[in-house]
């Protein structure tokens, strides 16, 4: 059975005919200006409407923001101009297709449970790691919504009391010390310091005076020890956060995405030894694997699709949902 | 349908006949000796014994510890010498009964999920504050058990980076600060610096010089202040703990059980405030509702009966799961 998926990010629509074993045929983006609500609708409508090519498929949207546990009302996007929209009723007016609403991290980290790293466990937390930090967790093989469908916003972790003001309003949120952008400070402050900072330093010069996350990386690959030693700092703290997140929820696997994945075990070490040296009750409670993300930017559409067609094969009859690849 | 539920204590085992509205019938309790788990599990037996009374009810044993995903093994006990204990194994051997073995907090939580404070919702997070911190998690009306089985140890989420030393061998966790010890601890602070402090510094003095859980609550009872300032300290601690819960977990509902549940309000409204000053996306993201529990000493009986009950439930033929009451 195929679905469409359809992933909404700041500056794009991204959409896809995805089959039961995750494989996209007529992927697709076009640019779209998230200020515009109205001419986002319409540009989603005209994609969904060229995937389906006039097929009824079941249709996945993730975007960024709040999505009630209903899948169907956005109570808040941070991208984008809406508060409490109700996008699943307005998408089925225009589609006369079902359509399920999902939060854009929930999309991907379904995907990489299904068909990527998480494909052999019951119980994973993603975690990736880009401009922000977003989550999702899978729980007993099912994606943990929460009460009010806002469940898995690992961004905002608290791991600092007082900490560095983060975007939501609060204070020492995981985002400001495990995003692309904190690994950015970490490797500025690094560069400003000499010593091992110099190429670092030498290197934000040759970019007319920024470190972006490309440069860092490429400096890790060529294992330069500022760089190394920001990844490790990044690395620390994100390890720290599974470890507190490691006693609530006990996933099997904690999957690191997002730009900063790139680094592989050069960021996976880090964050294995920051989380056994934070584990409670280290040595008694069982120990989690650690993997970085498979699928690659396409996992939204993947995974928004997959939600959506198991959504609607629970109506026996209809759709019938695919057993595990 | 009947089953039977054993609550195993440091001190003390209790257990009871427990119907499917949770009512419990010959209630007993005896002391026990948590250093000879020979003599534990014989006093288990015998419990069971004689609360069966020849009958095939299930079983469901709660203790303090980890408990494997499949509900057999106790991988390490704080309290009594088990590594890697088959207790079911052992227990179904010589009861020939059906047993499973749930933690105790999960147990307890459980319990005030079907029948106490939260049997109206469907995602609660259960946070037990007494020597330590225990907590349950309810997410989509079952209990979360994780990957392992030890998923729901709340008391060991850090708040406090290089914090307070705790017992499990890691710093900072909110059993360091939202105990029933913890509050012992803020109440002597306050006791010792006089002005506000000075009735309670009278009352450990009274006491024979120490401020146990009792006597903070008969001041808080009598709104001393340096009693109730002792109470928003520790209730602030919690509410910041609950939102760094919320956004993960994202509970319909938070319900606080232990001693200091006996202040009911007084504790609640210092919690929520916190929680509210800390919640990310404060204004979008939806509220959960605070309570304290409502049941007593015997939920980890009842909770335990009850999972028991539905795990054995799920064999067609054999037992019926009850629906929710």
């Amino acid at each position: 059975m195929q679905a469409i998926g359809i992933d909404i990010g700041g500056t794009k629509i991204a959409g896809g005919v995805v089959d039961e074993f995750g494989a996209v045929t007529g992927y697709r983006r076009v640019p779209t200006d998230a200020a515009d609500p109205a001419a986002l609708e319409t540009a989603v409508v005209d994609m969904v409407q060229e995937l389906a090519a006039g097929r009824r498929l079941p249709v996945g949207v993730a975007a960024a923001g709040f999505v009630d546990a209903s899948q169907s009302v956005v109570y808040y996007a941070p991208n984008i101009r809406w508060r409490n929209e109700p996008f699943r009723q307005r998408l089925e007016e225009r589609l006369e297709l079902p359509v399920v609403i999902e939060n854009d991290a929930n999309a991907a980290g379904w995907a990489e449970f299904r068909y990527g790293a998480g494909r052999l466990v019951s119980d994973m937390v993603m975690i990736t790691s880009g401009t922000g930090v977003g989550g999702a967790v899978v729980t007993d093989d099912r994606l943990l919504r929460g009460g009010f469908g806002v469940a898995g916003e690992i961004g905002h972790l608290r791991v600092v009391p007082g900490g560095l003001a983060c975007g939501c309003g609060a204070h020492g949120c995981i985002e400001q010390y495990g995003s692309g952008r904190a690994l950015q400070r970490m490797a500025n402050e690094i560069a400003d310091g000499g010593g091992i900072g110099v190429p670092l330093a030498l290197a934000r010069e040759a970019a007319g005076g920024a470190l972006d996350g490309g440069i860092i990386a490429r400096l890790v690959s060529e294992n330069d020890p500022g760089a190394l030693a920001a990844l490790r700092q990044l690395g620390g703290w994100l390890g720290q956060a599974m470890a507190s997140l490691a006693v609530v929820l006990d996933p099997q696997l904690f999957v690191i995405g997002g730009g900063v994945a790139s680094s592989g075990k050069k960021l996976l070490r880090p964050i294995r030894a920051a989380f056994l040296d934070h584990l409670p009750a280290r040595g008694y409670h069982p120990e989690p694997a650690f993997a970085v993300a498979e699928l690659g930017n396409d996992a939204g559409v993947v995974g928004a699709a997959d939600l959506a067609r198991l959504h609607f094969g629970e109506h026996p009859g209809e759709y019938s949902p695919s057993g595990r690849p």
